[in-house]
């Protein structure tokens, strides 16, 4: 995998923005939007279902497109996002198109093919990622293949499920999403195994990898069968699973490539509520570095919120509460993932809330958080450590209620101590560091506090300190006066 | 080694139960009791001494013998029990038989060669195994081996250590008890090389193993060594040492299979004792399944009492408490071994008291104990994750006075959460799981109160509850309506 500082923006097409020439008239004119059951918004109202409307959330449409996309994209190079991800853009009746009728056709709504090339270009012009969401557990009932099959039609029969009485199987007990029966070989070839399957058709286009929905009823051997089909040709490809979940067990090097860390996310905003003590959270994420492994844990994507989830200011309003879950994103090992808007602070209660149009009016924007999140993003870009440093977990062995590790890369110096301190007074303590090559007398600064005066490493210890409910990022710096094993010739 | 659901009975002989048609009576009045120095006692009297008497708790007996415990086997079986073990049987003066005489002779008092055999064809009858206690340390100064080499007769001479006034090595200073050289080559074929060894003519025999008194006196060498000759030959048998440790250094797979677990007696007696807080208490048990290995630990007994300790009732009066200890019994890694009569609540103290004969009278069994190990003993035997699940200690990270664990096998879906609260609040806690396949929204139910409605897994996480000084079980159960991955054909 490419060593860079990854950061992921994740996009909801339907919500993200409407691309030129249209205005949200214009673009929701369209008959393609005014199929029955479909409801339709003007971008500055909420999704929320409104009294009388039978249409479900799922339902209601807004405009937003991948022109808009390509539109905005100065906008989020310029926040220092390197990679965006959608979520399915593939033919779908629904404004998430997780219930896909046709896996090879962009969905009109957000353009065709020709704009989907057009926008994967420009992002490369701008030496910017993309990732699509591919959901292969399930597909929508109007699939023409499930209506082939329920029509008892070779081969399609096969690639569903359906018990004695003629039902399909269906997911999570939802009827309208028919189950695919990735058993099938005929499928598999379609869907990953063949040299034009629907995973290799949008790699061979250039996107840098594909998330996989709903990861634990894929299952590992449908995750090892897509890796072997795959990593042959692209070895390049980001595979990463959804699991709401912890993610041991999955990431041992033959099957997905990463998971899309929940498990951070509950953990975080469990700790930041005060249900779970300083111990659990940092062992937790010991836990989580362990059990993904390095390479695992560094491909996977560490979020605090998604489209399937409160937003994170409606979820802790507190704003410097917010500050330590994102710092704990940007320093702990993986890829943040910012879901889009959260640079911006805004609000979202449960899906459909947290589904909001983007928020375009920089009056609107929470000014602090968004200098925050830019400020997180520059300073894991200039830091080795915090890109792709080894996680050496500190805090379950203090007394103060805070996030303590360290991160450190192989090269000598390249090390910094991180301190997020959940307590209402200023972290104060001795910490042991068992790290390599960090040697007595070294000094270190706060990299959120550039001004204060460095403190020294002892001998094997540093003297710790962050503000209370505040972060503290000490890191070596140069000129590194008198250590000889530091400088460049040495390393 | 064999999965299955095995519960340990431990019998001492000649305190369980009098084989038809003998009465205490008309057995005690067979010659072989009346040898000198022996005392007698009616089956409900206590082994106390009494004054006056001169004999040691040793030599005062009852009468129990094989045929009584073949007459109890329809008892122990519905109980639950798989596999019996007993304190030595081998020809020897005392009632504990651990000062042999002659290892390849049933003592008399017990019955003789061919009890023993319609012993073991009748357990054999109910799937049930049986494990012998070989003394290989020491034996009594009337064997006749010791007689020989007193005499400086060859090869005996060399099967003792004299030294230079002639005097030999005995066991803790015990002169009637003279230490075997387990570095000569002829003992070590007549103990376990040879093809009629004792080890070997026991198991050849039928019986699934075998309890070596006082490991700790053996070594390692002598249990690689008899592990090398018996593994060939009897790849299944059990053997397990006895030591009064922890048992770290011992099971790395080439000596004993596994041990005594007293370590599990004395952290679990201290921490209900409150002389240990509950970070001890949950780090001893993840200590000790980590040192010996997941194998070894399974393949240990789990005890809390036995013949050299004090009964659990009279340790700990409480019933309650004593319930936790049982549960932590049955539900850590390892084979729960049952002190005979512990199924009852038996009283006793120390040595001699805790050797007192079985009461068979069902108005003095403490019903509510009985009740609660033939549940646990059920329990188990229906989750393969209390079984052989692997040990995840989860209470040391916690805040309250609990025992808080996982156990999962690599079946996704196989897995129990434990709560065992030693506090007098009820327990509720957030506890992150790091455990693999543990998905969000999976009910769970506490199998130690059924009725109570199920909880529900969140992502990553449960909110486990568990009554004050009270036990939960947490297990999901079938059907797994929802999760693909969890289906018996997904596994």
């Amino acid at each position: 995998m490419a060593r860079r500082s990854e950061v992921v923006y994740q996009i909801f097409p339907e919500r993200f923005a409407i691309g030129a020439p249209h205005t949200s008239a214009s673009k929701l004119a369209l008959p393609v939007y005014h199929a029955k059951g479909n409801a339709r918004r003007g971008w500055h109202e909420l999704p929320a279902p409104r009294p009388g409307e039978t249409e479900g959330p799922g339902k209601v449409f807004y405009g937003g497109d991948l022109q808009g996309v390509i539109d905005k994209l100065d906008y989020l190079q310029s926040l220092g996002v390197t990679s965006l991800y959608f979520t399915p853009i593939f033919k779908a009746p629904s404004n998430h198109k997780y219930d896909a009728v046709d896996f090879f056709k962009v969905d009109p709504m957000f353009g065709d093919e020709k704009t989907l090339k057009h926008l994967i270009s420009e992002l490369k012009k701008r030496d910017m990622g993309v990732i699509l969401d591919a959901v292969l557990n399930h597909v929508n009932y109007h699939n023409p293949w499930f209506l082939a099959a329920k029509r008892g039609e070779a081969p399609y029969r096969d690639w569903f499920t359906f018990d004695a009485n003629g039902k399909h199987q269906c997911w999570w007990g939802n009827e309208y999403l028919a189950e695919l029966n990735l058993e099938n070989e005929a499928l598999q070839e379609i869907l990953f195994k063949g040299s034009d399957s629907f995973l290799a058709h949008y790699l061979e286009m250039g996107i840098s990898g594909w998330r996989f929905d709903t990861a634990q009823d894929l299952g590992l051997k449908t995750a090892r069968r897509m890796r072997a089909a795959i990593k042959p040709r692209f070895p390049e490809a980001q595979l990463l699973g959804e699991l709401i979940a912890y993610a041991g067990g999955w990431l041992d090097g033959s099957g997905f490539t990463g998971m899309m860390n929940y498990y951070f996310r509950e953990a975080i905003l469990a700790w930041l509520a005060g249900d779970i003590n300083h111990r659990q959270i940092n062992l937790a994420m010991q836990d989580y570095y362990l059990a993904c492994g390095h390479e695992g844990s560094l491909n996977s994507w560490l979020m605090l919120s998604s489209h399937d989830t409160m937003r994170l200011r409606t979820a802790i309003p507190d704003l410097k509460l917010r500050q330590l879950a994102i710092a704990a994103q940007f320093t702990l090992p993986g890829i943040p993932l910012v879901y889009y808007g959260e640079e911006n602070g805004m609000q979202g209660a449960d899906d459909p809330d947290c589904r909001r149009p983007m928020v375009w009016e920089e009056d609107q924007w929470e000014a602090p958080m968004r200098a925050f999140i830019s400020r997180m993003i520059a300073l894991r870009a200039q830091h080795a450590a915090l890109q792709h440093g080894a996680l050496v977990m500190l805090g379950d062995r203090q007394d103060s209620n805070a996030l303590v590790f360290a991160r450190h890369t192989e090269v000598p110096g390249e090390y910094v101590f991180v301190v997020i301190n959940l307590g209402r007074k200023p972290f104060k303590e001795t910490v042991f560091i068992p790290v390599p090559h960090v040697y007595s007398s070294v000094p270190l600064r706060d990299l959120m506090d550039p001004e204060r005066p460095p403190i020294k490493t002892g001998g094997g210890f540093v003297n710790l300190e962050a503000p209370a409910s505040g972060v503290a990022v000490y890191a070596p710096f140069e000129p590194f006066d008198n250590f000889r094993f530091y400088k460049a010739r040495n390393r």
